[in-house]
This record gives C-alpha cells, structure tokens and sequence, in this order.
C-alpha cells in the first residue's frame, strides 16, 4: 500500500511561494483590465500569452500593450500555433465527425485545450505558479481552460478574475480601466460589439445582447466571415479534396498544410455564404444559451468526411464511431480534452482512419456543401459488381437472403406465437 | 414448465392448405409480372393490395389491370393510408430526429412497416395464407416487408418472386410479359426509367444504373420533387411551424392534418431546392449502395424539431435522445419497426415528447433551411435572466463554477499527481 | 418569447423571510449536534424529519430527544417509509438489473431520493424555507439529497453544516456536544464505531477507518447483517421466487408486500452468508473510496431478476436494457433520480417489464445464490421445439443459417478481397 | 473510380477446381462421420486439423484414426494451442470484463475464431480451397466458424456438413458410422453422453437433452470440472495474482505463462467449486437456449481484473468501459471476433489497460471468490489523503461540493420554476 497521500497542496502557500501568473492575453480591453487587476489585487508578476490560432488579428500590438503595463520583454510570448491549431486538434477532432447537440461545430471548445496546454508549458518554463484566463464564470470556457489546467498540472493556481472581482458590468469595467489608464479604444467608449466573440481558424462565435432574445433573428449585419447565401455567387464552384488516414492533404490537387487547408476552406465557404448557424445549445454548467456561429470552412470538412468514409469504412466500424460520436463531442464541448477517456476514445478513432484515403467532390453554392462524387482508388469497399440491379454473374446469391431473414426473424416469431 | 412446443409449422403443409396470397401490387409492370407467375407456378388466388402512401401515382387503373387478370373484385384492395402514414410512422420517426449514417433520412424504410401490417390485415380479412412483395434480393426492402409479416403473423408464408424464379434481367422480364399478355407501357419498352424509384409523401429515391458509380454525379434530369437549388427562386420564404408533443400541428398559423402538414411541406421544399441528397449507404444486406434521394418536407421538419427541442427538452434529456438515434434509426433501416426493441425505445421517445410545444420560424432560400427563431409560450427550459452576459441581479453565482471545475478536475489531478 | 426571467431568487432574502428548517434527523450525535448548531448558528426554528426505512433502529428516541431540544411537537416528523422505499425506489431499480460500476448494488443512493422527497413534502406542509442534512462535503449523499431538493423544490434553501461549520474532526463535535449538553452515549465516547454506516432495507454499508488502506482485509467483526460464508449453515435452502411486471410478489408461495419481500430475503440471505462486498468505488465528487456492503436480499433479488428475464424478455429489448444499465446506475449513484433523464429512461425500462412474469428457483448456500430453475406459464419466450438438439420435425431450417452467415459475412469478404 | 468489381467467385467453379478440405477435425464420431462423408459425398481429399485449446483430451489418437480414413500423414495437423489461446484470445477478452448477458464468461465463443484462423493458415499452406466444421445449423458455433473464415479468407468455401445432409438424428448418424465402418466406441452405443459438451481451457459446457427444460435443475453428476459448493473443501484459500498491462503474470509470487496462469486458476477454482453456471441464453441465431458452463479460473479472474482495475483506472475510462462492454461481448458471442470493429474496440480496450498493473488478494471458498485487497505500487489512483474520513489538512475543500452541486442542479432548478 501507498501510504504516501496525494496530497493537493493549498493554494494559499503556493500563493506566498510564488507570484508570477501566466495570463492568457488577447491585448484587448477585458484582459488589459485582468492585466492589471492582477498587478494591483494579487501583486502578482504578470507573464502575458498571446496566441495566434487563426483569429484574424494583428498580434504584436499585444506586445506594446504588455510593455506599458510594465511586463519584462522575456515575459512576454507571442505564438504562432495555427499549424499545431489544425493539425493536433481540429484534425483529429473532425475524424469523428464530431457535432454538439446535432448542430454545433465545436469551434470555440477546441482551442481552449491548446490554450492551456501552452500556458502551462509557459508557467514551467518561467517558473510561473499561477495561471490566468479572462473567461466569465457563466460560461463553458472557464471549464475548458481550467480542466486543461489540472490535467496538465495538478498543483498549478488558477486565477479567475471574473470570479472574483466586482467588475460585473461594462460600466463598471470601463471605470476601473479610466481610473487605471488602461487604454480603451473607440468601440469600446461607444458601447463595444453588441455581441461577445470569439474566433479561431475554425469558426467566429456570437453570443449576447440581441440574441439573448432566441425568439428574435440574428442581424444580417453581425455576420463578418460569410457573405449571406443571398448575396453569394451565382454560380456554383467545384471543390476536389483529397484525404490521407482520415486528414485531408490536398484541395483541387494543391497539398498543402493544414492550416492552409483550413484558411483556404474558410475563404472558399465563406465566398459561398457557407456554415452559418444560428442554435439554441445547453452548457455544461446548466443554463441554455443562444449562440450563432460561422463555420465555413468545418462546414465543408465535415460533408466531405463523412462522404470518403462512406465508400472506405466498414458498416459497423462506422455505426460504432457515430455512436460514439455524441459522447465525444459532449466531452470536447464540456472540456475534457485532456482527460484519460477523451484520449481513449481518440485512439479508437484514429484506429479507424487508417483507410479513410481518398478524394471527394463538393458543389459549393448559395450556402450549400453538395457532395456529387466520391471515390478512393486504394480503399473503397464499394463494390458495383455486387450492389447492381444488373446481373452480377452470380457474385451475389439472392436465395441467400431468405434464410438471412428467416433468421432474424425467429425470435419475433416465436414471441407472437406466444401472443396468439 | 410449459411443455407444448411452439412449433412454426413447415411452409409445405400451409401451401396445400390455403392458396390465396396476398401480393403488394402497385400495378405496374414488376408487380403485374410477379401476379401472373403467383397465378401460374403457384395457381395462387391472388389478392392485390394497392396503398396510396403519397407516391403521387393515380391508383386506380391498378383495379382495372387487376381486373384483366382475373382478379375476383373483392379480392382488390386500394386504400389510401396517407394520414396513417405521416401519423403514426413518419411524426414518431421524426421525434427522434431520426437520421441513418448521418444523413439518410429513411423515407423508403419508414413506408415499408405500414404496408407490411395492412397486408396482414387484409391476409386475415380474407382468409389468405401468403403474403407476397415485389422487392428484390438485394436490398433492404425485402427485409423490412418480411421482418414485419413475421412479427405480425408468425405463422404466415411469405413469396419474394425474386428470391425465386429466373427472371433476374429486364429482358427476360419483357419477354415473360409479352409471352403472358401483360401490358408494357412505352417506357418500359425504351428501356424504362434509368433509376429504380421508390416514392411516398416523405420522399422519392433513386437507385441503380449511372448512380452505379459513385465518383460520377448524378444528372440534374434525374431529380423529380425538387428543383435544384440554382432554379430555386431568388426570394427567401419565411415559414413559421407550430409543434405539439413533439408533432408538427401547424404551418403559418393553419392547422393542419399530419398528411396536409407533409404534402405543404413538401412543396415549399420542391419549390426551394431543399432536401436533395446524394450518398452512399451500408445496407443491412452487407453491400454499400450508392442512393440519392429527394426529402423536401422532411428536411424541413429535421431542422425545426431539432430547433423546438432546443428551447424545451433538458439538456441530459437531450444527449440520451442523441445517443439513442442511430441505434434507432438501425432499427427503422433494418427493418425492425415491429419488433419489441423498437417499440420500448419509442415508448422512451415519445415520454420525452410531452413538453416539446411551441413555434418555430425557418427561412427557405435555395437549398438552405435557416432557423432564425424559435419559442414555447408554454414550455420553454431557456431562462435569459440566467444566461445573459449582463447583470443578473444574483440569479447565478458565478463562484459557485469554481468548486464545479474543481471537483470535476479531482480525478484528473490526482492521476497527474501520480505521473509527476 | 417569455420575457419573464426565471430569476433562482438570492438566497439572503429567503433566509429574513423564513426561519424554519426541515433536518433529516437520524437521532444520533451528527444530526443532534447539527439540530443544536442549527438553532444557534442561524436561529432557525427546526422541523425534525425521522425516516424508518428499514435502518434497524427504534425511532421513537428520536421524538424525545428533539423534545428535549425545544422542537415543538407539531415539528417532530417521524414516518415508516418502508413500502414506499421498496416499492417506488428499490423494485423500479432492480427492474434495470442496475449495478454500478459491475458490483455495487445502490444500497445508499436508491435512499437519498425518498429522504429528500419527503423532506421537501414536509417543507411545503409546515412552511419552511430551507432544508439540511449531515452528509459531509467529500461524498456522494450531499449530491443526492440536494440534487433532489433542487429538483422538488427550486427555491428551497439549503444548509450543510458540515460544509460550513469547523467541527470537522471528531474531537471538536464532541467538544461542541459537551458544551451544549448533547447527550452522547457511551459507544461515541469511546470512539465510536470504527466505521462511517449507513443502513435501509436494501443494505448496511462501512466506510473509513480501517478501511482506508485497500489492500488489508476488512475485519470480521465488522459485517453485521450476514454471517459469514464458512459460519453458514451447512445445509442447502431453496426458494422459489415469483415475479409479477418483474417484481417480487411472493417468496415460497407466500404472496407478501414489497417491504415483507425485502425483510424476508435478508433474513434468508443474511443467514447464508450471502451478499457481503468489498470494494473501491468512484465517486461522483472524483475521488476514490473503498467502501464494504451487505445486501443479502438485493443480492437474491438480482440473480433472480436475471434469471426470470432470461426466458420473458425478448433478446434485443434485453440488450437494449444491458446497454443502458451503466448509464442508469451512474445516474442514480450520482444522484439524479428526480431528474427528467431517469425518468425518461425509467419509462422505457417499466415498459419492458410487462411480460416479466414467472417464477425462479435459487439454491442459497454459504454465499452462494445458485439458480436452479426458471418458468413462466403466460410468457416464456423458451421454445425446447426449436432449440432441441434432436429431431425437431421441421420447426427450424437448417437451411436458412447458410444465407445468414452468408450475407452478415459479405462486408467483411469484400474487404478482405481488397486486402488482397 | 475502381471499375474492377470485386467478384465473389461462384462456389461451382471452385469446386471443379480444388478439391481439397480443411476439417476442424476432433477424432470423435461426428467429426469421424464428417470425415468420411466429405470423403464419399464430395471426392474431396480430406486435410485435418487437430488443435489442443486446453480440452483435456488425448490428441494423438485423432493422428491414428485419421490414418485408417486413409488420411496423408502430411495431411494431418495436429497443434498445442494453449499459450496463443490464452495469450491472443482469452486474456484481450477479459481486459474488458466481458460477460454475455450479465452472466456468461463467452468459453465456447472465444475459442472458434483460433480454430477458425488456424484452418485457414492450413488451407493457404496445403493450398485446399474449403475447410470444414461440425457444427450444427441451429447453434452459434457455425456461425463463429463461418464468419472467422469468410473474415480471413473471402475466397474460401465452406462445407457444413450439418445443415446438408439429413443424418439428422443419433441414429441415422450411428447407421452411417456402422455401414462405413467408422469406429463407435462404448459411450456412443450407449446412447452417448446425455449432453451436447464443449470444452477448451476456459471453461467446460453442456447443453441439450435433460437442460432443455429450463425449469429443472441439472444433475449433480452432470458437472466435470468443479466440484459442487457443498463437497469444496472447508478452509478458505488465500490467492495473490499480480497484473501487468491487464493480465494476469503471477499467482502467488509465481511468474508463469499465459495457459499456465489459467490451468492452475482452473485447478484452484474447481477444488474450490468456483465459476459454475446454469442459464437461459439468447443464440444469435435467434433462439433461447439453456446451458450450464464451469469456468472455474475465468471467473476468478473477472473479478480479480475488475478489482485491479478498481484502484488504477480512472473513473470516465472505465465507464466508458462498462458502456461498451456489453457490445464487445455481442460481438465476440456473435462470432465477429475477426471484424473490423471488434479489432476498432480493441484497440481502445487495450489502450486503457497500460496502467492497470498491480496485485489482486482473493480468498476462495465453497464457490465464493471474495476480493480482500487490492494495491498498486506504480499506479495507483486511490489517495487516502483526499478520501479519508479525518482531518485531510486541506487536501480537499468541503466547500467546493457548493458550487458543484449548484451547477448540476441548475438545469433542474430551471425546470421546476417553469413547472410551478
């Protein structure tokens, strides 16, 4: 027996150990705040992480911004991960045609986990006994930074501002960043977005003010990645996409990589009016919350997946992963990403791709992904000469049917024998 | 300890018994060649049975070839069973959301149950020994007609021509009906239909011959229901859906019968270019087919049950229901509609039901079904004084996400402990 | 769209407004002490709630000590709750076979949910605002009895002394008894049982002390519903059970009420030594425990449930069943019995125990519940016609397995051709 | 697009061409029988293979009597299975605790697919194109043949005798013996053994004549490998088995071989009346049927692995476990053990079992395998600091339990507002 316990240490010695926190830092207002509040309430030695998984904004800003809060140069990391982003977790997430609630894409729950697996890399590397994120305590993504956190390292200190402090309205937010001369942009002074964002080379989420009211369309003005398949070309536009073990590898014959896989799905379903949704969803802490979404990209993704592995997985294997599927996809969107289970399910997944090789064809237009073809010349089980309504030279024995049928009948039979 | 054996008696000793069948006829030139061959290697009595299950045929000129066949006036039966249809098999179905791989939304599966019973029915109203169908031995249809004659009548005989007899090519098919009399209609005699077809009020199929190959697309002149999305008119449609215990009850404010809602349904959808689907399927038979499939209303019904849920069903509710589906829709596909299996799931299906009330709006454009909003005066589970990224007034304690996290990490933590 | 929020009214307002609460109240040192603090701590006028669900003690002694706390008469709930506990609470879980994780048959958490139903009843009927129980703040109970208040009653207020107070060790609530004249009796003052108990007519279960290190044995001493396997009688006993809708109705012919049934079987199973476990759990709040049990009757009741099962229920609904039991059994374990998942899965499960009719034969013998014999005159799904293995006069074809194994074969032949 | 169809090359052809067979050959009469009959009926040339899965039978005599049929000694196979049986098939299998129908430890089915396998790798080698088996039409056992063969070689053709001669009955099969001059030893002129048995080294079963009323109990002379609860021996006896990756390495300190391990669980658990079993079960084929099995070690090691597994794996990890059990456990009893998703489930399965390392302490009595401790040096997961009932020092915050049980009630709370 073990006697030694593991024992959780308390957080409020780890606090007198060490002062320094890795912030996950957009350089916008919200973690500016957290920035300093963290300065000022916890005299803590801020580390700023700041990453660039595809959101579409110019990142080295950040860097100013962080300097005039007085960071140290050598505690400021900006990382480019959208290759890691797509390749290490969109990929394998897309393998199993992963959706929430039959809908949702998943693309705000699955750059959470990297996000924390490279702050608590950051937190070794700087000695950092604490990390913090600038999520609201109402939502999924706290529990999605935070499980990624303890998994990763069990002893770490979490700071979760929102929280703690009262800075629970915008107003008061904006105080405190006047009074602190946290620099507060035109948008903000004029109110901000009417919605609450977040972007990745994934997918651009919506969430808040106006579409609080479920009942109510979204605006046509909140878009920002797709045009609406109204105002889409007229004419349809032809995608080849080819997969290797379950990836895709290449677009209308170009191998590229896999964030360039993506960025360039995302221009093309975003040109086509392509992924939006607009869904009422149920969070992991309780409530339910309307959210609208752009996808473009995954959008495609995911129709052309489930196409290569129409003619290249076995019946069963594929009935196995769809059953499968939702309960994966709850664990991704709940944020356990990094959990023991999340990782056996993963190893099954992947098993079954190894011959999810080859290529389909997509129509894009007006806000649909139609797939017209598929084929694999190494790995289809389709089989003409047996699926024919034509004479098939015996490949196939009709007669075979019948005791196929009898058979499974049986205990129906026998149970309304009983019944007559 | 119940002695008396439940002996299914051998088929040979019922031939001589009882020498009526009663055959699925749909009049046309398959099932008038199969009444023929019943009549002369079996010299069967035959009792036709023609259901009008929206195939959108007109069905009684199938009594007048009857008729010409020697068939006795009361041994022809023409029902129209539409409202039974979308009733009791399509809505059930439906509060599933129901989906077979992920995209097949089971049109020809659902229709088969019902014809299956009511030839019992009539089997039993007219003393008839067999049940006979005109499916082929390669498909799942077979299955789905026999599995059903099983369960309901355990005793009786079941005939599938095509199991049995040698004509297996369309010549000589033609060549039996000339020999015997049998009116060729024209297109047959050109070659006939490049598709084999199967239509009822949820949707139309298509099967066989240059679908054969699933690398090419299919031609735009195959499509019958809808047009394609490019035809689609260029103005969106808005259309507002009612829902009772899970039913669609209402369309923009008419009541309507399940049948009514469908037909509408349908034709918004035709006329929007909604619901077309090209795929690749596993067959219960074990080969993979290539299907493509025309679904307008019921694509249309997809997205707003799944939108409706969203505000009324409780988010565990939910998942169960998600996880449950595909193991349901194997059943439906499989043709296990009748068996006890299917049955108890349903029962938890339709219990989950009770407060899935209320409206919701889609947007119609082109291909695309857009939920826009949706609401229950009565029963909806979405509370914005909860989720709202504003104030509220104490309705949620944001530090009460703090234990959640850390007790949902417990495990986590102390298996990092370990591995540290 | 309902504008009015479902504002979970803060619970400082509650608190001025309603002094009153509702405490399961066992009588002993925890819940007294718990009474005592209630009344100090939060002046709190206190409804005691004494619950006889088979636990094995007098109940009475509780009246007096609650009067000697100043507990008006009018306040003091003491209820036999036994029919009700096996008749809605244990019968309705053995109907699912439910065991958590492969061994643990419930015994605790199957009587969380009674206890807090009748709490809330009890809440309603003298109008209190609040709640408590004595479950600590590292195990399951907590979870069960305040999911279930939750559940019954959104607005109750909950008190959990021992997440609040710091009378954490055993030491400081003895202190805390002395100084407020709680009266401990003679076995709390020598150190009380070595073992954390809790018992209901399903089981008696032991935790802690000596138990902690999972790898020494459990001392003798310590069971106390069962003898031992090698102090059982060295003589066979059998007993024939009979089921109705998969319930115990009668025991050796004897027709008796669900709680008699209960009674009865740990008698017998007590007496043969049947029933004892010892294992390490997970719990719900992520830990690890190690917890032992005694369920003599459950323990028949299971073994018997299966075997009456194994000849009524139809072989997909009975796997149905054994693919859900997992889950229901979490769900219970955790704590979920009120909520709309458990209900929901509890239909379908109700629903398949219709023909559950029949009776079984077990052998108990030193631990062992062997069974012998099993029938059903109305259901029997047991065809010997069919499953003989001599001549069974054509009740089965042979035949039809070749065109069963034929074409379940068929997908893993076409692959294998493309390995080739 | 792969024009080449996959043919199925019609048997006909084959035959003309290959007239060579593999027969699971035993050296008893109906085997014998089979022998010959392939000999007479077909002109094939007969190869037979012999296997040693654990059976307890001499198996060199089979070398002798295929000699007198005139069988080519290079023909004969004769193989010591043992160590591949327990090594690739039983011990992956119990890595997932797997029981049929919450009883059946699968004995029979997890020995046909090495048989079937083996005959296979035979037929390459003799280059025969059938192989052959004894089982009959109305079991299991042809179908996990079949579906093994089929599997692994999509070409083969396969001969079962059973479903096409009418040899039907014992006596037309002893009149064929007699007339061939097929050696019939005593026990068969007696009428043979009163049970259809199967035997390998995990377990012993016995089916048909007398169990076939399921109502009574089967003889106590019937049993062969475990002696009765009543006749075990009257002292316990304390086993330690040390796991490595899952499955079992050492017994009592003693590090032996796969087959090794199981033979002296075998010998432990029969002495000790351990592991027989008398049930009612669903055949694949369609059927109920009752069998009696001894598994004397399997069922010490099924609970031994569960209780490894009970402090080393965590919580998600094995419930995801339990939730796939069932299904595993279909497949291998179904016969799919060589299927693409029993290898997919495999996978998963044994990617869970890396730290399942550690040792088990059983006490085994009069048919009782009770688990007494369990420990893990390296990967352990209990922590008697977090689980303990004292003082933890911090190790874990009672308080925590708040906020997780406030956030799993929510849904629930929102719910019953809405109900009020």
């Amino acid at each position: 027996m073990n006697k030694s316990s593991l024992i959780i240490h308390t957080e409020k010695i780890e606090m007198i150990e060490n002062k320094k926190v890795v912030l996950a830092y957009s350089g916008g207002l919200d973690t500016s705040v957290i920035l300093k509040w963290l300065q000022d309430t916890y005299q803590y030695e801020v580390v700023t992480f700041t990453a660039d998984i595809g959101q579409g904004e110019e990142l080295e800003s950040a860097r100013n911004k962080a300097l005039q809060f007085g960071i140290k140069p050598e505690n400021i990391f900006i990382d480019d991960l959208r290759e890691e982003f797509v390749r290490d977790f969109v990929f394998p997430m897309f393998r199993a045609n992963t959706v929430y609630e039959g809908e949702y894409l998943l693309g705000t729950s699955i750059a959470r986990p990297l996000i924390a697996k490279r702050q608590i890399e950051i937190a070794r590397q700087t000695n950092a006994g604490a990390v913090s994120h600038g999520a609201t305590g109402k939502g999924n993504d706290q529990v999605r930074f935070e499980l990624g956190y303890y998994a990763l390292n069990p002893n770490i200190r979490v700071i979760a501002p929102w929280r703690e402090w009262d800075l629970l309205s915008r107003e008061k937010l904006m105080t405190y960043a006047d009074k602190h001369n946290i620099p507060v942009d035109m948008k903000h002074k004029q109110g901000g977005s009417p919605y609450s964002m977040d972007a990745n080379l994934l997918h651009i989420s919506y969430e808040g003010r106006h579409l609080e009211n479920p009942s109510a369309e979204a605006e046509e003005s909140m878009w920002r990645w797709t045009v609406s398949p109204e105002q889409a070309p007229d004419e349809v536009e032809y995608l080849d996409i080819e997969f290797e073990r379950g990836d895709i590898v290449s677009l209308n014959g170009s191998r590229l990589t896999p964030a360039q896989i993506l960025t360039r799905l995302n221009q093309l379903g975003g040109k086509h009016g392509i992924g939006r949704l607009d869904l009422v969803e149920n969070r992991y802490v309780g409530m339910k919350s309307r959210g609208c979404y752009e996808t473009p990209g995954g959008t495609i993704m995911l129709k052309a997946h489930r196409a290569i592995e129409s003619i290249t997985l076995d019946r069963e294997v594929a009935h196995l992963k769809d059953d499968l599927m939702p309960r994966y996809a709850s664990m991704i969107y709940n944020g356990y990403w990094w959990s023991p289970e999340r990782i056996s399910l993963q190893t099954l997944i992947d098993q079954t791709q190894q011959k999810v090789n080859g290529w389909v064809r997509v129509k894009l237009y007006k806000g649909n992904v139609i797939v017209v073809g598929r084929d694999s010349r190494t790995d289809s089980l389709f089989d003409p000469g047996i699926a024919t309504f034509e004479d098939d030279k015996g490949a196939y024995d009709q007669k075979d049917a019948a005791g196929f049928i009898k058979l499974n009948a049986l205990r129906m039979r026998i149970a309304a024998k009983k019944g007559q």
